[in-house]
């Protein structure tokens, strides 16, 4: 079979290897679609590399069918439609508060072990979510993203007809903003990349650049004064943090999304003034990926909009140069059962 | 009656002036102590400058007798023993989100208005809280910060057996480590300044200095490794919000009570990973004041142990001169009533 082997240096090499058999509690998936994620990225640039051990395969966002069951798995057949909730608990710290899915030991499938770039990947059964037979296998490939978003707007608690912006409008954002929307908020987008800004557009999405536009006086005509109930904070960058804090209203809520490498400057002074909430926000628990496959399963999010292209494994070297030239493109699938 | 004006560059008068008739809705206090706040401080040195119109009297933590009710006042009475919750809400506006402590229209009753130094002192009825017959007015004056400490606990959803730590042991960091042992936590104050850490010691509280002790292992110490649910950020310094993000275990809450007056850098990156919850707090509600008063009036507090210094109102100059001169102290009164 052909594993797509990460050898480091913003290199990859598609190699032919054994199909291993799944060891006791795992199931062997023939990969379907793998999609390529930010981290995926930020790994190919040369990130994490101490956390990697090279060579790798990577890849996290993966649809799947069953191909064979290992010993000790119960309620999985050949055949099965799946997707990977793409992590591994390991043993439980006093300092994890019984929170499972951000465990001090907790490992992170196709970072911290092989991941789904590959035509057959074992992964443990638990892991496992079932599809749906009326969602297509590129959705599938989307749903651990759009978990990412069930798990966001659930910890910043979104309620019908409150305000929500989103700054960022990257695939998680607009992710965000489709969940948030779905339920019944009044959503709005702040993104400087124009193409984005249009796609969110099309989308039937309410946006604003705030280059060039006054995005706390945009906020407040959009809310009529009221300001923004909750706001996400998916940028990433110094610009987005300086505005998270302006745009909320007393008491409203802001869910730190975005991965921030470094300390921020954060205007501490508007948390007290305001008594502002900031909740940060890691991954999923099992009841966002449960939320995220009724919510693609339902039809209504427009998901298919979001997939820029997809491309077989064999072109992941042209896949990848392609994402860093092109940084208003959206979703890159990887079909790994050609 | 004497009230002592505030004219500006560390400069007060203490001045003759007229008795006031209480307006509609107000009654006439004779004030019986004023305690000395940090924001008291700050304007002395200066600050808020653009805020106050001078000359103006200062003060906000007050215990007083009702000397005289004004017209359509019911259920006071000259010669009820009582406090004042110094806020005036303003008109109601979208953006305050119905939370009336903390409204964009809110006067500070002592800032923006007319303060508790001075012998007799007019506030509005609805501002007043009952003092208890067995609570000694000199505690009665510490009720307003006590609310203070009574909020930030609720806000940060303190409860029995959590570990605490307290990143600041100043007055309100010492009020708010005393309400969070009344409910059963497990409390550390780390601070710097020796005498404070001392008088804490004294109170039967555990301390820590960071300056010398490695905190995050300190803190390890304390908690078994399961380090704290609640930190509260009471220390206004880069050095307390550089801490602040290191101490809590996976979904810990940091409690931000510090008036943080430029943007600090925040590692936001341990909000993300560890799904921190950071909770701005202001000043308080009504049922904070009824808890700090229950509270002082069971007498466990040991309230009695932060009154650094009572000096006549007269004295009012070379109290403020001490202050600056003494960072270890905690709380000084002026007696208005002599
Ligand atoms: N919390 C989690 O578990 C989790 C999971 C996945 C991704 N992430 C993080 O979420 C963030 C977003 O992920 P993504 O894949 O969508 O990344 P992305 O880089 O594609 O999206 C960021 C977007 O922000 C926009 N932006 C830049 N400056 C801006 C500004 N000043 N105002 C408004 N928008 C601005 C960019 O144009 C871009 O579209 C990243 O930081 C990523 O690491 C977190
Ligand atoms: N949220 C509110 O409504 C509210 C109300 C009152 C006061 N405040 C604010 O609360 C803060 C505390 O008030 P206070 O009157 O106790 O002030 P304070 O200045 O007396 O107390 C701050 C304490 O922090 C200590 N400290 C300094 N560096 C430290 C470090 N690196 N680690 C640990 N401790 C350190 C100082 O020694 C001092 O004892 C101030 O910022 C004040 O403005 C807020
Ligand atoms: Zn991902
Ligand atoms: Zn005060």
């Amino acid at each position: 079979m052909k594993a797509l082997q990460f050898t480091g240096n913003k290199t990859f090499d598609l190699q032919d290897v054994d199909i291993q058999r799944p060891a006791q509690g795992e199931v062997r998936l023939k990969v379907a679609y793998c999609g390529v994620c930010g981290t995926d990225v930020h790994i190919y640039h040369g990130a994490m590399a101490q956390r990697l051990s090279l060579p790798q395969v990577i890849g996290h966002e993966v649809s799947a069918e069953i191909d064979t069951v290992g010993e000790g798995v119960s309620g999985w057949q050949p055949g099965d439609r799946v997707t990977v909730r793409p992590l591994k608990p390991g043993q439980e710290m006093p300092v994890d508060n019984g929170v499972q899915h951000i465990g001090q030991n907790l490992k992170f499938i196709g970072i911290d072990t092989p991941g789904g770039m590959q035509q057959y990947w074992n992964v443990p059964a638990r892991t496992l979510h079932r599809l749906p037979d009326n969602l297509p296998l590129t959705i599938g490939a989307m749903i651990e993203p759009l978990a990412v978003a069930c798990h966001d707007v659930r910890l910043g608690e979104v309620k019908a007809g409150e305000n929500v912006v989103i700054i960022g409008g990257g695939p998680i954002g607009m992710l965000i903003a489709l969940v948030a929307r779905q339920k019944g908020a009044n959503v709005l987008i702040s993104e400087v990349n124009e193409t984005r800004l249009q796609l969110a557009d099309s989308m039937g999405l309410a946006t604003v650049n705030p280059k060039g536009t006054d995005l706390l006086a945009h906020v407040e005509d959009f809310t009529d004064g009221a300001m923004a109930d909750v706001v996400f904070e998916v940028s990433g960058v110094q610009a987005g943090v300086t505005t998270m804090t302006q745009l909320p209203r007393v008491r409203g809520r802001i869910v730190m999304v975005a991965i921030h490498a470094e300390p921020k400057a954060v205007d501490l002074f508007r948390f007290f003034w305001r008594e502002l909430k900031l909740i940060g926000a890691r991954v999923y628990e099992p009841e966002d990926f449960d939320e995220a496959i009724a919510l693609a399963a339902s039809g209504t999010l427009q998901l298919d909009a979001l997939i820029t292209q997809i491309s077989p494994l064999a072109d992941a070297k042209s896949v990848f140069e392609t994402i860093d030239n092109n940084p208003a493109g959206m979703k890159y699938l990887l079909q790994c059962d050609v």
